[in-house]
């Protein structure tokens, strides 16, 4: 029995988020049944960061265990040979048995993209979320900045969460601006339920000033979700990559 | 009677190219139809550049007549309101009656976007040409300074053009890597029927080897569409934006 490691990227568009439920078409879903084909035998991955519906990835990670023969560097060939178009996956490789992609040491990334323009365009649509008011940049770098660090995070969270804590720390949020797309860049050691598309919809309301930089502490301190902005859009989040502490 | 004129952003993918024909739903034949239903009148619009099935576009351009009373800037927000989101109007506004988008001196640009790397990426697979062999970025570099200039296209040229001539001029072609993004831009006086697609599928074939940048001139000088490369996927193509000498 191996335990393999998997780099998955989609497009969540079509899919219901990752992870499998009674109604429709999950990521996870959809990697279990191409596995347990291309295996010949039960196949259930195990993820690392459960997307929502609609919210992309370029580097998501999922483990599986398996007594199937193929060499697991070349499982990411055979697999992407069965998988659809809107998933493909990076790179296959063998970890201890002990891996658990979520219960040790990671930094998560994930990008939020913002066309601010005046008009959408029609080949950004899927992964760029559309703002056509004018937005004041350095207020959001600013707003971002205080955002950094250890924080109680229970206002940029989800009341619907199931966190023992909310608690987490954020090692770089950057707000960065080329040409007309403004991509917010997070890395931490994890995030709360709809805590990115929180974070970017209480950036966005600071860039198009209904609320100011000098807000952030403010809303932090609140530790209730009525305080942040609204949650951002899922189709402008993509998670980007994860780094493990001794993957 | 307004002659007014339109600045047309779409991805191509779901159209059988700009041109209107017998079957198939294609861009010039879905703007007429939302033009003829918001102007009240039968409207046709007349292109800049027909692209093709797949191609896609940033900035093309059509020119209508219309007697509505709709102010020449609000009908890019009128008609976008009945487009489909893969079709999106960025700009609109009067122009003199006589203004004609392929009868007048033009500089069109195009870019062709390459992803170089080891797998597909699901969220670039629209708009971008997959190739995962190792690509001489230089060698494409150099290969295509041969092809700017006054050139008789005959070679880059499908040999189905009905063209009077097939000389035409680049002003401008480089090759540049960001990334695993390779992006072919070019711009010209006009450019032949899927002369972009041959020139990148010549440049790619440059780029793995199997023709080197000192074959572009005997290329050129053979005047046969055999001596050129294979034409590239029309998904890796988008019509970036049209100036016109007075316009």
């Amino acid at each position: 029995m191996k335990r393999i490691k998997l780099i998955v990227a989609y497009e969540g568009t079509n899919y219901n988020g990752w992870q499998v439920q009674p109604n429709g078409i999950t990521i996870e879903g959809v990697l279990n049944g191409c596995l347990t084909a291309l295996c010949g035998e039960p196949v259930a991955v195990i993820g690392a960061s459960r997307t929502d519906s609609g919210v992309h990835s370029l580097g998501n990670v999922a483990v599986f265990d398996t007594r199937c023969k193929i060499p697991p560097e070349k499982i990411a060939y055979a697999l992407n040979q069965r998988l659809p178009q809107d998933i493909v996956i990076q790179d296959s490789r063998e970890v201890p048995p002990d891996f658990h992609p979520r219960r040790c040491e990671s930094r998560k990334t994930y990008e939020y993209k913002i066309l601010n323009r005046r008009f959408p365009s029609p080949l950004a649509r899927r992964d760029t979320y559309f703002c056509y008011r004018k937005i004041n940049l350095e207020h959001m770098q600013q707003a971002a900045q205080y955002l950094v660090g250890e924080h109680d995070f229970k206002s940029f969270c989800s009341i619907h969460t199931q966190a023992e804590t909310t608690i987490r720390t954020i090692y770089e949020l950057t707000v960065a601006k080329e040409k007309d797309l403004i991509t917010i860049h997070v890395c931490g050691n994890g995030f709360l339920y709809n805590m990115v598309r929180i974070l970017a919809g209480t950036l966005v309301q600071v860039g198009i000033g209904e609320k100011k930089p000098e807000d952030m502490p403010f809303i932090l301190a609140a530790c209730d979700r009525a305080a942040a902005g609204p949650t951002a859009p899922a189709h402008g989040l993509t998670m980007v990559g994860i780094a493990f502490g001794k993957i």
